[in-house]
Formats: structure tokens, C-alpha cells, sequence
């Protein structure tokens, strides 16, 4: 029998998820080494204060603060970038990349910002690049969309994101607390982020649609190139309404591309999901992806979304794959093959406009309870050439004013934005429109 | 640049899913090799009957009779075992593996009868053998199981794996309708094999469960070592019964493993599905499977379970992966791992007594309308230290008896068997006892 290779692991960061990563992996290190036929040696760590108590228990003298150091120890095969930010993360990624290693990476910041800068390292030193755990926390749904799914092409692919935002949303739900309230309390349970926004204004979630962009069609989309929205303005009103109608609320990531055209769109918004879609149901801090391939139809996948646990399986499935490409086997990484598609072809994939992005809406109105207000509303729908499928009035309490809840039949964006802003124009507006879509996709 | 590889590839087998992968890899040949950065070419299809005609057009000199002359052409690299069976297929099979080709393969039976023969050929001849389409359709479970959930043990896995049972159960429970006459429809529809006990007894379901525990625990089940039940005796008073109490019924595939005794135990059978669980809301002939994995926690799967294109596209990411094992790659494959697992493991996985096989039981009586009988049928349950949940007792029309439902707190499979075997001898028993799991797993 050959010798068995030994390859040796440094670990950049051990926040939660670098802890994860080292206990489980030195607790599953032998199911690994026997399914993989090579030995593994979680070699080295490096730290901001090698000092600091945590609580898996690391010998001292693997331990150290000189992060460049790690990055080019010609001792380790793999490095796994878990610290996070693109500062001294990217300055890391690239050294060890140009040092011919394997990084691995569950940093979406960084990959939206300098995907290509990363991926041209790569190429120029001969390294590797895994980021299975940047979307869905332990779901495969990169390795799903890159290879399980590889026959396909994707005309649609949307998703529940973020864990944080499904927690809220679903409390509002089943117990009709405030998103304030709930906010709150994801907070203390530390399901946050030190920067609220990127959870709750979508960019979290748009970073993760960005990747999951660029791996199905080749293309990184800016977050100005697409259409961005958060969860904050959403109330227990909006959620009883849509669940009257048979809509779950969720914040979305939704990829369309049309191939006619060969144009794509990607957006980050709440939208109503109709109750008997898999993602409707997802409960907790819990991820669903639903890809929709030209020949395998709609697929799903759904699990923990985020957490030390989750995050870290999806790494080690990572330092799986690293350590067969290290034993001897050149394997394709799917971002070359997307540059690859985007340099030979070509009519590389562009954006679609806003007249071609078309949804059924639901629209929130606070108006004046007034004489008039529903003829001057629909007026101006009907000017912007949207037709309305429902209205719902309702005198609120305290009289301030009145609520009207309309959806819409199939409108484009365009026109809608532009309603939306004479809507909020009227002399009877109390309050900015509140614009959702509704998630009837033709999977 | 390198020049790059030409892959030639066969197909053995030109039924519904054979012209489904020579469709499909025509159309989507160039998005294909440009991805995996290798030439593709369909070049031969070995057929019964070459001058049958076909839905895909196929060159009448790339066809052939010589089934054994293509397993052992030299000049393919790639070769689709398409036609079923365990007789011509496994012959195929074994000598195209000793001859060192990747054989990708939808065979369920050939795997679970002669798997083990089929991997010592492909480890003798330096071949591989692949079969992402035998499992889930079009879903990439096997996959997710052994690459992207590599890090994980598996304490439970389960799921529904036969689309025809699925969409049988489905629409009994959206219609109303009998489990016959929806027998009848889906035979219409082409949903049912040729021999229907394999999908309805549950047969086709083991096969795929004995697949999946393979993957994740190393060893063979046999059906004779698996409790195997079907949905023949499903009435419309179950699914109410069961909708009464918060339930779907699901045809489920049920694979348990125990890390401390180091068992595992294989199931298929019925069973109430909570609700709640992703698997319970299920529609057509959708497949779906949950791996409840030590680190990630539970994470699911969906999509069609059968079909031309959802079986297409999982032999086609296959053959994407063949393509990169024959680019230069020497890629593990799983089930050697597995074996190679079960070979060092000095206790290999043994097989669970039913005494510790434990579940929530749902039972339905058919009993004589007269006193006492409730009294006699409390007794034997107790008597088999099996403790009632819930009773509801029915009056049947036109004086055929009455209909006795039970739940039961969680209680093992021998103890309550051994109560249904004494409750048909009842003097008062009309029909034989109807036994269904309730699927509470704590995933």
C-alpha cells in the first residue's frame, strides 16, 4: 500500500467558526482520514492574542499572531481564512493563493468585492479557492449548483438567506411581535450582526445572491446593479394580509436570467411567498434554496443557515475536497470555468433593465380616511399602466387615517417604482407606500 | 493552451432516460466542456433493436446491437449502463469496469444485488462506477451525502424516494380518492413500473434506502434485514385520521444508525408525518430526503424523483465528473472509501434487534360493534407494555362493525408486533390490524 499523505491545516481566525472548524474536525478527524485516504494535522492557528481562553483547548505552541506567516508556511497545504473583513483577510487570501495553497473561506464580503482579484491570484500561483460555507451555512449548495446540477442552466434561482431575517419574520408570524421587538431579541440570542443592516437591509443576503450570480452565469453583479431591499418596514398588518391571502412573508434573494435576451437580474426584497412553496415553510434561523435547472426542474435545499456548527461542516466539506485536490488530483474550480465561459462567449451576460423585470406587487397605503382617495390611488395605478387584482380598505384605529392594501396583476418594476412615487406624492399620503412582490415564480 | 482532451462517450440503452441523456448532452454539450474544460463526443449507443425509431435522432452508424462490444470498445472512456436489469446490464457492467471505463449508472437493483461485485471489478480494472440518478432522480443527494456533508456522521436519514407512492398518497389526501382507482391513474400516466408491487410494496423505496445507508454507514442491508411495508392498505379513514391529528402519510424510507451500540436499522414503510417537517408537504411526484447529520444538523432535499430530464441531468453530472476523473484527476470514490471504512472499523455496523427499534404507532381496527371489545383490545396492548396515546372509536355503515384508532406512546417494534399478531386473533377482529409509524423523529 502507498504511503498515505499527510497534509497539514492553519487556521486564520478563531472566532466561532474557527473554533468550530478545530473541534470538529479533531473529533472527526479519523471518519475523514479513512473516507479521504489521507492523513490530516490541524498543524496551526494564528490569532490576534494567542493568550485569549477559549474553549476548545489548543496547544500553546500551535499558536500564533503572525497571520502573513500562515499564510506562507510551506509546511501547510490548506488554510482556512475564518477571520473575516477585506482587509488584512484579502492581504492573507492572496499571499497564500500566490503561495499555491487551498484557501477556504466563508467570507462573502470579500468574494462579492474581490472575487476576480482572488480568483487571479489563484490562477497566477497555482492555488485553490473553496467557499462552500459563504452561502446557506452547512446546506452543499455550491458544490448543488457547480456540480451536482452542472447539466443544467439556471433560468431561476431564490432563496432564504439569511437566518437572522427568517427568525424574525417567522416570530412575526407565529406570535405577532413586533419586528422591533424581535430584533431585539435575535440580538441578545446573538443571531446579529455587529452591523445590524447587513442582515436586515438585505446586504448580507445580496452579497450571497451575488455569489450564487456569478456561479451559475458567470457574471459578478454589482450591489448598484441590483435592486435592494430590507425587512424593517414590515408590520403585523402586512403579515396578517398575507397570510389571508396565502402568503408567507420571507426576504428573498431571487436570480433570473432570460436567455432569449441572454440578460440577467438579481434582487433582495420581503416578498409573499405562497404557502405551498417549500421556502414559505422555513421555520427558525433556517436557509432554502430553490434552483431551478432547464432540465432538472426545481430542486430545493434547506438547512441551518449559520451557526459555529453548520458553518463548520460546510468548511470541513471544503478541506475534503482541498485534500483530494492536494493528493494528487487537478480538479476543475468552478470560478475558472465561469471566467471561462465569460471570455469565450461572446454576448457576455448582461442586466436586464427595469422594463424587463416584471412581478405581481403588494402595495401598503397610509392615506387621509377621506372622500376620493381610492379613485385618485387607482388613477394614478392605472396611469402607470398597473392593473390592480385587489383592494382591501380599512379605517385605522385612533384616527390616523386609513389603511389600503392593494396587490397587482403582472407589472414591470418601472412602472411600479414610478407609482409607487406619485402614490407617496398625494396630497393623502401619511406615510412613504410599503412595496412588496409576490413570489408566484414559475419554477 | 494545453490541447484539450476528447472524451468519447457510450450509451447502452435507449429507453426514456438513455434518449434523455443524448438529448440533453447534445443540446447542452458546449456549456458542458466548457465548464469541465474537456471535448465531448456521443459517440456510440448499443441498442436491441437499431432500426426502432426514436423520439432523438440519432446517426444509424453511431448504433449498434453489440451491447459487449461496446462495454469493451477501447475507444470509450465514459459508458451509460441505461438498460436496467441485473442480467445483460451486470454483465455490461463488469467488463466495462475491468476494462477500466467509468460506468455511470440509474440501476437501483444491479447496485443493491451486486454492488459489492460491481466495486471489486471497478477496483481490479481500474475503473469507476458512478450512480447519482439511482437515488432521488434528479436531486444530487448522493452527492451532498458523500462529498458535501463529508464531515458528518449520520444518525438518520429519511425520506421519500418513490415519486408514483407520493403522488398516489397526495392526491388520495387532496381528492378524496381511493388508493385504487389513483393506482389506476397513475398507471395511465406511465407513473407505474411494470411490475407496480415494486413501487407500491415499498421494493423500490428499500433499494434506494439500502443505497443511501451504504453510502453513509459502509455496509449492505439486505430487504430481508430491513422492515419493509407498502401503502396498498392506505384508506381515505386513515388519511382523515391522520390529517384530524396534524399529519400527512408518506411513504418514507427510514435509516437509523446508533453510535453508541454502533447499529444501524433500515425501514421503509408508511408513516404520519408531522406537519411541520419539509417531507410532509410534499406534492406530486416529488422526492425528498432529510440527513440529520452530527455537525450540520438537519438539512433537506427536494425535487422530481423520477423522469426523463431529472434522471438526464443526474447521469449527466456524472458524466461531468467521469470527464474530470479521466482528465487527469484520480478521484476517491465513495464507495471504496466505504469499504475501506467497514475493512479497518474493528466493530463493523451491525444491524439493530427490533427490541430496540422503537416508534410512535398508529392502528387501525376493524372489530365487531359489541361490548367489551375496547376492554380486550386495551388489554393486549398493555400486556405488550404498549401505552395508548389516543382512542377513537367509529360505528361503520351499514352495520360492518366498527373501526378502532389508535395511538400509542413510543414503544418498540417487537413488543408491538407481537400485540398486532394477538389483536388479528381476536375474536372479535373483522380484518387484519393496520399498522402505521408516526415519524416524530428528532432530526
Amino acid at each position: 500500500m502507498a504511503e498515505v499523505k499527510l497534509i497539514k491545516i492553519g487556521i486564520c481566525g478563531l472566532g466561532v467558526v474557527g473554533q468550530g472548524v478545530w473541534k470538529h474536525l479533531q473529533r472527526n478527524r479519523k471518519l475523514l482520514e479513512s473516507r479521504l485516504g489521507v492523513k490530516l494535522e490541524l498543524a496551526r492557528a494564528a490569532v490576534r492574542d494567542v493568550d485569549k481562553s477559549r474553549s476548545v483547548r489548543i496547544p500553546r505552541e500551535r499558536l500564533t499572531d503572525d497571520v502573513m506567516g500562515l499564510a506562507r508556511d510551506p509546511d501547510l497545504g490548506i488554510v482556512c481564512e475564518l477571520m473575516g473583513g477585506t482587509g488584512l483577510a484579502r492581504e492573507f487570501t492572496l499571499a497564500a493563493l500566490e503561495a499555491g495553497k487551498v484557501v477556504i473561506s466563508a467570507n462573502k464580503a470579500l468574494l462579492c468585492e474581490h472575487g476576480q482579484e482572488v480568483f487571479e491570484a489563484a490562477r497566477r500561483g497555482g492555488g485553490h479557492y473553496f467557499f462552500e460555507a459563504s452561502v446557506g451555512g452547512g446546506i452543499p449548495i455550491i458544490k448543488a449548483l457547480r456540480e451536482g446540477l452542472v447539466a443544467n442552466r439556471f433560468k431561476l434561482i431564490y432563496g432564504v438567506l439569511n437566518g437572522t431575517c427568517n427568525y424574525i419574520l417567522n416570530r412575526m408570524e407565529a406570535e405577532g411581535l413586533s419586528f422591533e421587538e424581535l430584533l431585539k431579541q435575535a440580538r441578545k440570542l446573538g443571531y446579529v450582526e455587529a452591523d445590524e443592516s447587513l442582515d436586515v437591509d438585505g446586504l448580507d443576503t445580496a452579497h450571497k445572491a451575488a455569489i450564487l450570480g456569478f456561479l451559475a452565469h458567470g457574471r459578478w453583479v454589482n450591489l448598484e446593479e441590483m435592486l435592494v431591499e430590507g425587512i424593517r418596514r414590515i408590520t403585523q398588518e402586512d403579515i396578517r394580509q398575507a397570510a389571508a391571502l396565502g402568503y408567507s412573508i420571507k426576504l428573498l434573494a431571487v436570480i433570473t436570467r432570460d436567455f432569449q435576451t441572454d440578460r440577467m437580474f438579481t434582487r433582495v426584497h420581503p416578498a409573499l411567498v405562497p404557502r405551498n412553496r417549500v421556502l414559505a415553510n422555513l421555520t427558525g434561523a433556517y436557509n432554502g434554496i430553490t434552483l431551478s435547472g432547464d432540465i432538472v426542474g426545481a430542486t430545493s435545499y434547506i438547512g441551518r443557515g449559520a451557526g459555529q456548527d453548520a458553518t463548520a461542516s460546510a468548511v470541513i466539506s471544503d478541506i475534503a475536497d482541498a485534500a483530494l485536490v492536494i493528493k494528487g488530483s487537478h480538479r476543475l474550480l468552478l470560478p475558472d470555468e465561469a471566467l471561462r465561459i465569460h471570455e469565450e462567449d461572446s454576448r457576455p451576460c448582461g442586466i436586464q433593465p427595469l422594463e424587463e423585470v416584471s412581478s405581481l406587487y403588494y402595495l401598503r397605503l397610509t392615506v387621509k380616511d377621506e372622500p376620493g382617495v381610492l379613485a385618485r390611488v387607482a388613477t394614478v395605478m392605472a396611469e402607470n399602466r398597473v392593473s390592480i387584482a385587489s383592494v382591501l380598505q380599512r379605517e385605522l384605529p385612533s384616527s390616523k387615517g386609513a389603511s389600503l392594501i392593494l396587490t397587482t396583476h403582472r407589472s414591470n418594476e418601472k412602472d411600479i417604482r414610478h407609482a409607487v412615487r406619485q402614490l407617496g406624492e398625494l396630497e393623502s399620503a401619511l406615510e412613504e407606500p410599503f412595496l412588496m412582490r409576490i413570489a408566484d415564480f414559475e419554477e
